[in-house]
């Protein structure tokens, strides 16, 4: 295990955005992706964290590969419906007011769908969806993103890992929120795999010649191989992962008209990513009294609980417990951060004249 | 393999509709009920075709277990939103009304929304998203159902396989119709593998004790055992199917108020089944024009077709091309029906006084 130091949560949110302001990303916009991206290592999905504010938005930025002042216009909008052009920005930023107009607008009109074309990696779906929950709405947020799955008897990389969000609110209990890639597993895992000189389990990456491979060298970002579709095999029904994970391309690329598949440029190249996405906000009370709903969650989540354990478990989650029980803790305790990434935010930081000199909770 | 008998569209259709008015379903009903479920014949997802016509339907009809004159009604609207209670009637003939509705709503507010509680076994779930198609709308069909599934880490059967359906309209090529169990497979999967006396695939099911089981007796419909969601183990990240299916849960069963999770009963069973529906239709025109909507779609279709194929396959498939494939081809040369099927049908046809007469085609 690498050894963890764990920070003050104002302390990260405040150096994420003057990083960011460094960078000639205005003030309001900075605390925007600040927050998403600082929420991601409270909750725990360090993937999306503070790990990626060089090589998914300081690179690019630096490369001007895209533009700080992430000039997002709306295209086209009506009661329920809006259609923004990210304008090649953060995608966090046109993401936020995108869910805002969503929640805004099913106010009136009880549903809302906004797309976004021209946009970049906007960091974890869920931060988006569980917008929604403090106006007691349900909330969807999808993405797509550069290709690094293939389809069922494909070969080769052409889908993302296109995540899905959906996140309902409850009363006592955690609210529910399902913050999933439609791929078995994100390529991160891979490569953790391979740092660790271990095989990968069968069923998660393909190799070149589209084989199950539990060699994590021949899965990688940009090939050889391929992560496979969640369920993985066609046996294990790995199809129904493939036809998610294209459901989500439609509703984010082909809604918007944006770029698709493998037109779609990764994060950490020099190129426009041209990456769209999808939210939709549902007004609970327009259905039924909000509070039957929640209390409806909750029940459903103590039946799922309550329910027998397989032998050697001695609990059943539900999606988003573990995170809201890491933000807990994080909150409390400091925001965990690994050491490789202190040093690079230290020696980025350094070259950047954006110094990281923040002193970890002893 | 059983013997397979084809008989005319229509012939099916009728003998369907005449068998439904027999037990008191009114014509226009009996005429909605015959389309969906000869229509899941005809595309070949015979496991919800006419093989169900007296344990999921008849038979309740009979028992008086429903009520075959399905006296659904709005419980409450607005533009973009409708709850039905199904009146404990037949599920395709409130959801058909419920999607069409959908679609008459979003032609006016772009985006609508359809829950439905108090409702039975509604059939293939594609049905009702492909409703959307023809009126170049995005559709979305979803269903709670009786418990066959486990949640990670339990050991009983708490959810439903509660299916997903997705259809998005194409120009050239078929149009993108995802319909699949939040479960890896469905409960009749497994039931074949025992007929056959073969073993089970590693991931499909657990047995009493919650481990994965290869033994197909140990998984059946009411326990013992239990269908393990979409991807299978954590490991396969089985605890995405478990969150899709709850999700599908929360749409269904907790927007509209009716019975969820162990609460839902069993098709063939003496109870009242309270299943509950969600619909959903987007006027894709509201985002942009649906011919460049369209190409696209078929743009996306074409570049995962043309992608490399793994080492001993010739083709990728899109979600729903084989079910058009297989339309296409028993729309012309009969709808085929397994013998045992066919013996079933003549003798409880003849014991209710409808009798099965019809000439397969040679």
């Amino acid at each position: 295990m690498e050894e963890v130091l764990r920070f003050k949560k104002k302390d990260l949110l405040r150096y994420a955005q003057t990083y960011m302001e460094k960078l000639g990303v205005p003030e309001d916009h900075a605390k925007i992706v600040a927050d998403v991206m600082i929420e991601a290592d409270i909750r725990g999905v360090d993937s999306h964290g503070i790990i990626r504010i060089y090589t998914y938005y300081g690179n690019r930025l630096e490369g001007n590969y895209m533009d700080p002042t992430t000039p997002f216009k709306v295209i086209s909008e009506t009661d329920t419906t809006t259609l923004y052009d990210g304008g090649n920005g953060l995608g966090h930023v046109v993401s936020y007011h995108a869910m805002e107009n969503c929640i805004k607008k099913a106010k009136k009109s009880n549903i809302a769908i906004a797309t976004v074309k021209n946009s970049n990696h906007y960091g974890i779906a869920g931060y988006y969806a569980m917008m929604a929950l403090k106006e007691d709405m349900i909330g969807v947020s999808l993405t797509n993103s550069q290709p690094l799955v293939a389809p069922t008897y494909g070969k080769t990389a052409v889908i993302g890992t296109n995540p899905i969000s959906f996140a309902a609110p409850s009363d006592r209990q955690y609210p529910f929120v399902l913050d999933m890639a439609t791929s078995v597993v994100p390529i991160g895992r891979i490569k953790v795999y391979e740092e660790k000189k271990e095989k990968i389990p069968a069923g998660w990456g393909i190799d070149d010649e589209g084989n199950v491979t539990e060699d994590p060298k021949k899965v990688k970002s940009g090939g050889p191989g391929a992560l496979m579709p969640l369920g993985g095999t066609d046996i294990m029904r790995g199809y129904k992962g493939y036809g998610l994970g294209i459901m989500v391309e439609i509703l984010c690329a082909a809604l918007s008209g944006g770029s698709h598949l493998t037109q779609v440029g990764f994060p950490h190249m020099p190129k426009v990513c041209d990456v769209s996405h999808f939210f939709m906000a549902v007004n609970v009370n327009a259905f039924r009294p909000v509070i039957d709903f929640k209390k409806q969650i909750d029940a459903m989540i103590t039946l799922l609980k309550e329910s027998p354990k397989a032998t050697g478990k001695d609990r059943i989650f539900i999606a988003g417990e573990k995170e809201f029980e890491n933000a807990k803790y994080n909150e409390k305790h400091g925001v965990p951060v690994i050491k490789p990434v202190v040093e690079e935010l230290i020696s980025n930081g350094k070259r950047l004249g954006i110094p990281f000199e923040l002193l970890p909770i002893k």
